[in-house]
């Protein structure tokens, strides 16, 4: 089945293991994705969870001319430890026009330089997923966590033990930790929002919208 | 500040882009975090950022021992590429005793040999954000993404355009996509709960709790 979004076309550039995940999951998700490494064994693992698979050095103006790299609407390039190649990609990607180009950065100082560049979204994939792991490390409870900035915070946490039999109201998170209960999943069920009189039971997951201190402070209780 | 719970002590072995985003993490969280390398350029630059840290090849069983690596309650073994080096560090870890081993794994078959050693939690850096990226940029709104069962879920989305203008009440997307705006990100500010004559303005970052499907499709809006 085809529909009109999945006639979105996607390139990868660099096929180290986050290249990879991107490229093979877009591809299974029905849409087009050609992949480009420079190395021939990179290239060759790929090949059948693709669409189309060349190999091809993408810091050579040419052979990304002549790869048709144009006609793709989104190019995530995915080159990693080698910078220079990462930057220079990225360059030749906005000259020739993409409209829409995701890089992969390995500290902040590369990221600011693709983001001046003109990169339009640039990822940290070890870095970020450094800190999830690190908060779900530190606590049972929290199953998810999303940084909507350095202050702000989503979480998914399993309600801590002293919270259970409390109302909302009278846990007062929003007073003592600045945060809001936006909703509870209690089984199957969304609660949203959640009545100020709910009491909290034993296994009710609280999806909580805050201070990222405020999270932090939660996490520890038991 | 000390608390009971932050007396539990973490060591961090292979300081890569992930190794270093787990160490300084749980160290800003306020824990004690021992940070491992063999190199030494790795190991001089989180000297800063973490409690303690040691030069030391982790495969080398005496030198695992003279670390006292036995007094930490959890060890993440992220070395990356070297998998022989990875698999020997957790084997020997494994032997010393340690409760909780987290690994990094770079592939589905390395996973499998961790966990069958006894690693307590496998963990993909790559491929999990690489599923993520993929799965955000389908849609050019959805910034995150949590699914909380396969029914429901949470997503930070930018305002599609044609929401723009129009008050919460107005776009009535609890009805027609069964979708509740339980916060809207403004700049730095959070609005929760947003008040439901409040205009939504381009730019503004809605934060959604409800059906799957209904954020599939409110993805697919400009
Ligand atoms: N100039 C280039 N053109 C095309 N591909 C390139 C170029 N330079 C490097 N690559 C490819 O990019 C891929 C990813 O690079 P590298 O392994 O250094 O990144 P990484 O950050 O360690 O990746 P990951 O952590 O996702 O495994 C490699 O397979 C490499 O061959
Ligand atoms: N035997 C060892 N003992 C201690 N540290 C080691 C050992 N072998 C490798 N390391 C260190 O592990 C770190 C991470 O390894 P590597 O860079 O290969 O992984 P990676 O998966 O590419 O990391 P990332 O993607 O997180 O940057 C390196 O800094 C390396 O020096
Ligand atoms: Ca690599
Ligand atoms: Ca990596
Ligand atoms: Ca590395
Ligand atoms: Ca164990």
């Amino acid at each position: 089945m085809k529909n009109n979004n999945k006639n979105k076309q996607f390139a990868v550039i660099g096929l180290g293991r986050f290249g990879t995940s991107v490229a093979t999951t877009l591809f299974k998700l029905g849409y087009d994705v050609l992949a480009i490494d420079v190395n021939e064994e990179q290239v060759q693992k790929i090949s059948e969870t693709v669409t189309h698979v060349v190999q091809a050095d993408t810091t050579d103006e040419n052979s990304l001319k002549a790869l048709g790299i144009r006609n793709y609407d989104v190019v995530i390039v995915a080159v990693g430890s080698d910078i220079q190649a990462n930057v220079l990609t990225t360059l030749l990607l906005k000259e020739l026009g993409i409209k829409y180009i995701v890089a992969k950065a390995i500290n902040e100082l590369h990221g600011k330089m693709l983001a001046k560049i003109g990169a339009d979204r640039v990822v940290y994939p070890e870095r970020d997923m450094g800190l999830r792991v690190a908060h779900s490390l530190v606590s049972t409870n929290v199953l998810e966590y999303i940084e909507l900035s350095p202050d702000l915070s989503v979480a998914e946490i399993t309600a801590p033990k002293i919270l259970v039999g409390h109302s909302l109201a009278e846990t007062n998170l929003r007073v003592k930790y600045e945060l809001n209960v936006v909703a509870i999943k209690r089984n199957e069920v969304l609660l949203v929002p959640p009545p100020s009189d709910e009491k909290i039971k034993a296994g009710d997951i609280l999806i909580l919208v805050g201070q990222t201190k405020g999270i932090q402070k939660l996490e520890e209780l038991e």
